[in-house]
């Protein structure tokens, strides 16, 4: 039984190459490995609801420490009985550090050792977070898998840069698993150094001295060109602790799984897949489809024919390119929907291939597939 | 059987007062009345599955001849199937004639007695719909129940035009009857005459010496006080001839319905309760909710005690106001689920009420509570 596994327990059930099968225990259950955690931003991810989540396959989603510390604040959510009851989501949930957010969307952030201060991207209010503040959120929160506070640096920077601050994001995380006080939430760090695979490896070793049930490659999907990801993911992937979860973070399209699971990596989250189908890109077997085309207008074929997803058993391409263009809300819905489910179906299938000895054809499959441009029919 | 019923078949079962409870049955299944009927404009009621209307209680929804008309356009809806196959729902569908959309979004319309030429609010494209054309375009999506081509004047209008308009009205509703050709679809007449009760009763004259499967009052909500509306419907609902459906068309608020099944209606529309949800306006048996009142910011429990709907069952006001103001699609479905399943109880306590001899009270209880300002609490 999983609920009998103790929390943070982590079975790799299967390995094909690199590729491997597993399952990671938490407070909230069990989830799969590989698997596509949706991202929850600010207690919902966006226009779902839970039971639709769980019906599509999601088995752990994201939520942003940045956002919900804003608006509505951890601590109503705590009084409220925290981020599952809160939003109504009984699964396991993974909460970030704030950090990716301080660095990217707040104003005029200062880092000192000590942490971030910054002004609200909502209201200009001056707030400050440290390794410290951020668990204490997280925890309120109660997230059952925690993520240590670092620093997010921007692409490029200069490589002097890059080591003060994943020294500093090494420290850091010896202050986040110091503050950790909650025995039912998981602290993952995170391997920061840029784009250099000295020193991503030097950053992994800090890391990875620090016993914790889980490793993430941080400071990806920054700007950089994607081959230069792969490429680091490939070799820094097998390296990374194999009795624990490996975790990359804000990764990515349905190719980038499939690379990265070949490489090793367990967890994705990525905003793309539904931040893309509210502005009318799809995920298909057959490869992107933008819902807008004219070509759609009579279109009376569903929009995947390999798809079981609601979207694609009940409604026709012209139905799905009429509600996007009349910027009708069924239209988020219908989209949303539908490309999680894709996502959701890539990892089912990617674990049951690598179950069933056969990750190799499935892999060379999907690369022809989404290597390929939007299909012309 | 339902199934096996005539189309048009209308049965009272049990009336109470002027109050009555019936059904009627159409090409899609028969519906019970009284009944609210959500408006789906443009082939989605907003923001919800068809699946989530059904279970929420609605039996009947609408479609607008004139949204559909412009996009995506009648030929194409019946090329894919029709509007119950394009939009999923398998139920009855009313669509409107599309005159109250030419008079009050188009711009520029010319009326003659053949027609209106108007010019389209989406793109300035000159279109001519006529009875005949309002017929041939409801048949063309599949409409069950048609409503006749009428002509809609603004409040206030002069007498000498309500009469004009009128007298046009029902000799447009003599082509509208005999440009139907579907025997699948049912007509109904809609009487006008502005705010004057003896234009009112002309009227009804004029459109009820016409044999038709329904009649409807429209003219209403056009900016007249409600009050006005109040006491012609208490006079005119009763004298509609009993053993057809009668309609109000565009009405209302839960007072506005109340009062308007104490006077013999049987089928109501509105946009009011599934707009207002989107703006953060929420109905409840104790009075309206504005979500967004920072009164709610920790309030954990549920929008009403006395409401069963999803909504109510597994969120927090303070999650609902949490959602209302960041804005997210899940706030927009949470309030219109609620507010549409609101409506729908609403009328199932009425029919019920009404089928056991209770109205009165259900009534008055019904006044009282809806006549009081938003609580307190």
């Amino acid at each position: 039984m999983d609920s009998s596994s103790p929390i943070g327990q982590f079975e790799v059930s299967a390995t094909d190459g690199h590729a491997r099968a597993g399952r990671l225990h938490t407070a909230h259950g069990s989830f799969e490995t590989p698997i596509f955690m949706p991202v929850g931003t600010k207690a919902t991810v966006k226009a779902m609801f839970p039971e639709e989540l769980q019906s599509l396959g999601a088995q752990i989603i994201l939520g942003n420490t940045y956002h919900l510390h804003l608006r509505p604040g951890e601590k109503i959510i705590k009084k409220l009985g925290g981020l599952h009851k809160f939003m109504n989501w009984h699964g396991p949930i993974l909460t970030d550090s704030g950090g990716f957010q301080v660095f990217s969307l707040s104003k005029l952030n200062k880092i000192t050792e000590k942490g971030v201060e910054f002004r609200s991207h909502l209201d200009g209010n001056k707030h400050f977070i440290s390794p410290e503040i951020s668990m204490q959120i997280q925890m309120d929160l109660g997230a059952d898998i925690i993520m240590a506070f670092d620093e997010c640096l921007p692409h490029p920077s200069p490589k002097e840069k890059i080591i003060e601050s994943m020294d500093m994001t090494y420290r850091w995380l010896l202050r986040s698993k110091e503050a950790m006080t909650r025995k039912e939430s998981l602290l993952f760090g995170i391997v920061q150094g840029g784009l250099d695979l000295e020193l991503r490896r030097r950053s992994m070793e800090q890391i990875t001295s620090v016993e914790l049930p889980g490793y993430a490659l941080g400071g990806f999907s920054v700007g950089e060109p994607i081959h230069m990801m792969h490429e680091l993911v490939k070799v820094l992937g097998p390296e990374m602790p194999a009795n624990k979860p490996r975790y990359l973070m804000g990764v990515g399209t349905p190719l980038d799984l499939i690379l990265s699971v070949d490489s090793g990596i367990d967890m994705f989250d990525c905003v793309m897949p539904t931040r893309v189908a509210r502005n009318g890109l799809l995920f298909t077997w057959q490869g992107k489809v933008r819902i807008k085309n004219e070509k759609y207008r009579t279109d009376e074929g569903s929009l995947d024919p390999d798809c079981d997803c609601y979207t694609c058993k009940n409604y026709s391409k012209a139905y799905l390119r009429h509600v996007f263009i009349a910027g009708e809300i069924i239209s988020c819905r219908l989209n949303t929907l539908h490309n999680l489910y894709f996502y959701e179906q890539l990892m089912m299938r990617a674990r049951n291939a690598i179950r069933e000895g056969r990750w190799e054809s499935f892999r060379n499959d999907c690369l022809t597939r989404f290597a390929s441009e939007e299909r012309s029919s």
